[in-house]
């Protein structure tokens, strides 16, 4: 039980085998674009087809929620997937996401699903404006979407979402999911694990803030009771009602003290990449433990921590290492412009002390390439004093 | 300059690879036995003869001290080896280690060389009984060694030395040092590393305890300062004499307030591995950062770790996971008696938690195994109560 194949070879295959390696777990992944299965630190070192993979495997997980249908039919029917085919699909189909909260009570926007004008016509009626209209399938990072503040706009954006869905591609049709606008405080995400048996745990919420549509840092840190309560609630719901066996994240607006749900990644997520340094087990050691049926990790807090994304970006300069407890995982990925290419984690002893370590990786990092850092970690570091 | 080589493809080299491997650093190494150079992690995959790689390197580095001399030769000659060929000889003999040590005047047992039936008498008439005798090479977890308690079995223990010299086949002339036995209170180790710029930092120092002369538990916890002050100033001494360029482990004796250098290793160290989960910034990846020329991480202590080592086991019961924070390091070797297969971390926000920790994974793992760690986790845990 320790040959694991993940679907997908990019930055969370690599750092699943960087988790599983000292574990004694085999982690193998199928690079989707040539149908090859490799070993994600050594991509150069080509192990075999799709087929003789999942042969060779003890177990399946996905590292994003875009994988191919016939793919995922073949790996569940090895019997070797985790999570099921229909978790990853969910994940990858904003229409089936929100059946499953309806069906969990899981309180989310409200929404109305929409494929033609009259469907359009009659979610703004249904709905109450700003509204924020989002690609069923193939959204990520603040892409495919659209926003209509006002009715007069309604022609126009009609007409871009309509070109939109008759120029898609997609093999299951395409759709969009109209959202009421939630006026929210902040956004957090939880990272929970459940394993096949039942046994769940959950790490901190994450408070979650983007730039430009992408995730720019993430800050976990002591989390008032009630909050993490609510949440957890929603991940065990939601996780029983799939039989879930590995980590799930569960992105929310938090609008005062009510959590509802934005969106799910049924796998390890760029909000909890600060576990590699933050928290007593990583994600990505929790997710392989959850697939291979061992105990999970404590997902304690160790101290506050944050992760702060390098987007398009293939240097920073030498002196971040130099900030007591920074750590930087470059992901090796060719540069381009808005691609998450690594993450740099900084820790402190209390929030005061990771204010004052982000002020200083602000500090050295570009301002064009980290636009929003300085003004985060002032507001941080003021909210500490 | 992230082009790494390392003399050596063991468990060494393969948790440097982990560490590197975030940083984007390129971590290859030389199989002693098939000559190739392999990427640690993914060893099916040769990469070049040691010609070549060493050409492809940037940097050089050795996980053991007894690499053959006309390697470190050719490495030294490229101007890419760090430590210096003679820091690593220092490392795998005795009589250069005590050479240096005085050098420095970092106090350490008296010692006498021997190579002859004089020599050894001279010993006995010089140094008061007790003594122990080490093989000046190749000696390592209690291999080679004599010890001497009484005069009577002078003659028995010379003879079994003097067929063991003539017996040596090693390139480098064979010999015995013969040390005085020290009645030490406990065994400490620093870990240091130093940047070639003259930058050093060091770890807490570890409480060592072994088991039939093989490291079997180290504890890292807040130290009397004034003994880290006195361990720190030896490995200043010593790293500035040697220009050297990463890390050094020193193992002392404690009498009273007194450290006395037991011997030094060139690199890293098993008594620092408690620094993947209980440090800022781990032993592996400050080797890289020193040998890459890049800023030292901080070697704080994040709370107080313990590491177990794995001696000749393959597998541990799956319970273990279960103990927050434990963290498992298999090596991926082939199972031999005595072997050091892999060890276990654990952590606790206080010594009273890592002490509890530490007795419930005394009670999971089997006592054949792991022989002393019961009633070590017996008194460390009284001592904390």
């Amino acid at each position: 039980m320790n040959r694991v194949l993940i679907l997908g070879a990019g930055q969370l295959a690599r750092m699943m085998e960087l988790a599983g390696t000292p574990l004694n777990l085999d982690v193998k992944a199928l690079d989707v674009l040539s149908n090859k299965v490799i070993q994600p630190l050594a991509p150069k070192y080509i192990c075999s087809d799709l087929e003789t993979g999942i042969k060779n495997a003890d177990v399946i997980t996905a590292e994003f929620e875009h994988v191919a249908h016939d793919i995922l039919a073949e790996c569940e029917q090895s019997g070797k997937l985790y999570p099921t085919s229909n978790a990853i699909k969910i994940g990858g189909d904003r229409r089936l996401e929100k059946v499953l909260l309806k069906s969990c009570n899981a309180a989310n926007a409200k929404h109305y699903f929409v494929n033609t004008r009259i469907d359009f016509d009659e979610a703004i009626d249904h709905l109450s404006l700003p509204l924020i209209f989002k690609t069923a399938l193939e959204g990520y990072d603040g892409k495919g979407q659209w926003r209509l503040k006002s009715a007069v706009d309604a022609d126009i954006i009609w007409q871009d979402m309509a070109d939109f869905l008759d120029n898609s591609k997609t093999i299951v049709k395409q759709g969009i999911v109209a959202e009421q606008m939630v006026p929210f405080d902040r956004e957090v995400s939880l990272v929970g694990v459940r394993r096949i048996n039942g046994d769940v745990a959950a790490y901190p919420l994450t408070e979650n803030h983007h730039t430009n549509g992408i995730l720019s840092v993430s800050v976990a840190a002591p989390i008032n009771a009630q909050l993490q309560q609510q949440a957890s609630t929603v991940f065990k719901a939601l996780s029983d009602k799939l039989n879930y066996g590995c980590v799930m994240a569960i992105e929310f607006f938090q609008v005062g003290n009510h959590l509802l749900v934005n969106e799910i990644a049924p796998r390890v997520h760029n909000s909890g990449h600060w576990t590699q340094q933050g928290a007593d087990t990583c994600q990505f050691e929790n997710h392989l433990r959850a697939i291979c049926d061992l105990p999970l990790g404590s997902t304690a807090l160790i101290r506050p921590t944050a992760m702060v994304n390098i987007i398009g970006e293939d240097t920073v300069p030498n002196e971040v290492l130099a900030i007591p407890s920074a750590a930087i995982h470059w992901y090796k990925k060719d540069k381009r412009v808005g691609r998450k290419m690594g993450h740099i984690n900084v820790s402190g002893n209390n929030e005061l002390q990771l204010a004052q370590r982000l002020q200083r990786l602000a500090d050295i990092l570009c301002k064009q390439a980290f636009p929003d850092l300085s003004d985060f970690a002032k507001n941080y570091l003021e909210k500490q004093s």
